[in-house]
């Protein structure tokens, strides 16, 4: 029997999309191992007995409970009707139309079929190129060096003392710039800026002016300078855009907390009861969750909604950013977000747009608002596996595909897969300190497709608790720096660099049911091939991985002995061991 | 067992969404009859512990396959995060989260839920409050009425005469005019014209001059006329949009025509090759289906956009109409439709715009498109049961069950419901000239939730095939109308203006399944209750109903016999009969 409950297809979203001006995807669901194959039954509505055709569906990943399949369509007039035919062994297939499903196929075969109506370009979601080819740092400006002794904040330590919700250690742009070898040595790519704008805390997420740097930090001509010498070295800038609300030392807010319903900024913040006041921890206006210093900013004011946006425009067109990491995105409203993305993308269409989002986040990847989002849920994956270890290889492989296909393919490639931020303990101290760890971790993100990020420091291997333990300040003192860990990073990043395969969509997990702490995968594209095996245990492993065509296979340096005997891979892991293989994929399918 | 893979829930769409500024629906899918009861465990995620709440799902309604429930939540702080525990008799409940089905409940309650992050009231989509409460009558505006004889078109036939796709009968705003008195009998409170504006055919829909009305049927100045005197009388006013494509006698495509790739206007329009021509049936430029005259408009180029969208405003704002349908909606690009509403809605908050989308629309129905679109799978519900019979009573409901939860609550309540339009078979033709079996259709369109729509001279008895068969001069001698369906129409028309029950969301379909073909459902709200039995059977047919509380029953007027015994509704019921009980709500509560 088919299981008809477990069948899920409905237009749009992640089920129907343009991927781009001339190709559909369409995928369904099915009860995993349930159905044999599919066939998508497609064609033009207004010339159904032309235009019409049979398109076998890849089975495009598995979970816990669901197969998803797929199917790349071309249509010749930009639209199209389709049904699925669903076959399972010794039963009947089942028709399955819009209205549900069917014994027999439909008589008039482009009725009450689904119907992509038309593919327009302006839909299309297509964030921009360069971000699925990019590896992101992160910097958490005050933190990161202090290369100008003179703009100090008042009351500065010194540098690598303890880090507390209020002190200061003097980072600034120039130390950033002072740093720049060191990021090109390390391979990244792209620099994802924490806020620069001046503000009162060592976080600067109380913004208290929008249109200059923090003075402390440096100057917005400073950034501007700072952004050219990135460019020079292909480094891009994000900078994180708190507009979801303000600092409390934001000349409005500071107006209406004088001027209270009088203010002319009366109706740029929701106040619900005036004066504005806390009362048992509840202030009598809408904050970022009950933070009284951080009121939260009416959006649907035309006047707040222009000024944001000259904003967003503003650093884009002046100073030359690459884009925005939008802070709290998920709680300003939708309609914001579509006038900021078309006014960004028209400042510049190559502007990477990314929300701050840690959950399910379709409603915003609808390509009218964000490009991407920070990948939470595949942090949660992979902590839960490498860190935490409460997964197996199998739950893990699974969690991963269920995420792959929760969004359309460009989403996919252009996610923001970060192991660690200024919000979480960093990665080396979920992995109790265990570096071996962390880099099986890094390893799996680094060969993943979207856009790691790697959170300043881990890369040198400095640990820490939440915060704010984990915003400690950057070594620079290479004696204390793990460079072991950072020529490992600086490995990986370059292979990532060196090979599309690695950045691409194609990817399949091996299963080693004997082995529920060992991961294996391949990735590759028309050119490279890769089989990833990582030994996420305390122990030496032996295992034998059969039917590569051993001959073709080179090893890549890592900590694993390999040997090709009789068509089979022989691999010895050290504990938390891992081995790289790599073959071209002419020699791979020849 | 907990069918697992039956079970669906995700942010957004109709599962969860801003029913007001102060309220979420949240609706989760289950196996038909496989869960007991469900639990929505709520609270602010910011501050779980002060805030958060068990909350009984309702059983919303059930089709063939599954059972949706429902829960409105107020959340204090508009925000909320959540899950679901399911319960079945004889097994473990099952905790249902963002990632997966679990045995045990969260141990840190807010991690890992759902998250609806805030309730922005931009996000609200608040369809005009007006529109629920409206009838609606379209108008093919050559076939109405002819009462200006001297802007007739040349060679126009006798009122009456056989229509074909290229004739003309005169009809125009004048005649539309005259039988405005008419039309308030009736009791309809809006009308929907077909295309008004200059254009070469009868139907209008290959526009020429989108600022003018075409002068066969008057002119601006007379349409301005005629929606004040509809206004005086209650009756608001929705035209048709052509703006996926314009005719090829539009001043740009003659442009195009004629100066080819070097016309100013060669970006308004989708050409493919030059010059424009047609090969083998299938034309250089996208047009609407393949029709030549009909080419489509690139609404991505800003010219196209801001030139339609002044069009939009010109006819609210200089004209007065009370909103937009919008012809092929689903095949002209979301970016513009986006556009189009906000720009719509500055110039009259409170006008309609309604989409014409045959299938799921789910994805034009967000808040930023569109209001509702014209609901044509509720026509085929309606039509397979009444007309084509080729569904059961029980099959009918969990049809319309399955509509019901399609989409968000105030969609339904705005839903344009029609039984035909110039576009299909006339409702009485697809009842095979059976009056009694159109009584049923309509009876049951007008009181269900929802906007109805009655096209043109279907209350008097008009039938008609395929267009042009179905777009036949109105008859306006009554000696050859339906008196009696007329009369019919007005009862019910009254009736459901007179009870917001008829027009609101309590329905429920009560099963008698020895009675295949009998439709029986009630519908209510806080001060009424009615109960609608229908016979869809060419035969006699006695029922029981039980426990109705029969005393404080009142029969309203229909083809039937009632009795009250025992505690039980004892009915007789015609061929093709119906019955209506009513009663007040508090004495049915009693």
């Amino acid at each position: 029997m088919i299981m008809l409950e477990a069948v899920y297809h409905r237009i749009g979203q992640n089920w129907s999309y343009a991927y781009s001006s001339k190709t559909l995807h369409i995928r369904i669901r099915t009860k995993r191992g349930n159905v044999s194959r599919i066939e998508l039954i497609c064609g033009d509505k207004y010339s159904w007995d032309k235009f019409n055709e049979v398109i076998e569906m890849d089975l495009l990943s598995s979970d816990g409970l669901f197969d998803y399949w797929q199917a790349a369509v071309q249509p010749a007039f930009r639209r199209l009707v389709y049904y699925f035919v669903l076959y399972s062994d010794h039963v009947e297939p089942v028709y399955y139309l819009e209205k549900g499903f069917y014994n027999d196929p439909p008589t008039v075969t482009y009725e009450g079929l689904f119907d992509f109506p038309f593919l327009n370009s302006e839909d299309v979601h297509m964030p921009p190129e360069w971000v699925k080819d990019t590896v992101f740092y992160q910097i958490f400006p005050e933190r990161f060096a202090n290369g100008d002794l003179s703009n100090d904040p008042e009351n500065t330590l010194e540098w690598g003392g303890t880090p507390s919700p209020s002190n200061f250690f003097g980072g600034d742009l120039q130390g950033i710039m002072d740093h720049l070898d060191y990021l090109s040595e390390l391979g990244i790519n792209a620099i994802y800026f924490n806020p620069l704008f001046a503000a009162t805390t060592n976080h600067k997420y109380d913004t208290m002016d929008y249109f200059n740097v923090d003075p402390h930090f440096g100057t917005n001509e400073k950034l501007k300078e700072l952004i050219i010498a990135c460019h020079a070295r292909g480094i891009r800038v994000l900078l994180d855009g708190v507009f979801n609300h303000c600092g409390h030392t934001f000349p409005p807010f500071v107006d209406v907390l004088a001027n209270g319903q009088s203010s002319r900024y009366a109706d740029w913040f929701h106040v619900h009861k005036w004066p504005l006041e806390v009362v048992n921890g509840t202030p009598t206006y809408d904050t970022f969750g009950f933070e009284p210093i951080m009121p939260k900013l009416n959006t649907g004011n035309d006047e707040v909604k222009e000024y944001l946006i000259s904003v967003g425009r503003y650093w884009i067109e002046e100073i030359g950013i690459d884009g925005w990491r939008l802070d709290v995105a998920n709680e300003v409203d939708h309609q914001f977000w579509r006038e900021f993305r078309r006014e960004i993308k028209k400042s510049n269409p190559s502007a990477y747009i990314l929300g701050e989002i840690m959950h399910d986040s379709m409603p915003w990847l609808q390509g009218d608002q964000f490009d991407a989002v920070m990948n939470y849920p595949f942090t949660n994956i992979l902590l839960n596996f490498f860190a935490h270890r409460r997964t197996n290889a199998n739950q893990f492989a699974q969690a991963i595909n269920t995420q792959l296909v929760s969004y359309p393919q460009q989403i996919t490639e252009v996610s923001f897969n970060l192991l660690g931020s200024h919000d979480t303990v960093r990665l080396l101290t979920l992995c109790g300190g265990n570096v071996q760890r962390m880099k099986l971790a890094t390893l799996f993100q680094l060969t993943f497709q979207g856009t790691p990020c790697i959170y300043y420091g881990d890369e040198i291997g400095l640990i820490g608790q939440h915060d704010p333990d984990n915003r400690k300040c950057m070594e620079w003192d290479t004696r204390k720096q793990n460079l072991d860990l950072f020529a490992f990073f600086r490995q990986m990043i370059n292979l990532r660099k060196s090979h599309a395969a690695l950045r691409g969509s194609g990817l399949k997990f091996l299963p080693l049911p004997e082995h529920t702490q060992i991961l294996a995968y391949e990735r590759w594209d028309d050119r490279d091939r890769f089989l990833f095996v990582l030994n996420n245990e305390d122990a030496s492993v032996s295992i034998v991985i059969p039917a590569l065509q051993p001959s073709k296979w080179r090893s890549v340096e890592s900590p694993a002995t390999i040997h090709f005997i009789d068509g089979e891979v022989h691999m010895s892991l050290p504990p938390y061991g891992y081995a790289i293989l790599h073959t071209h994929e002419e020699d791979y399918r020849a």
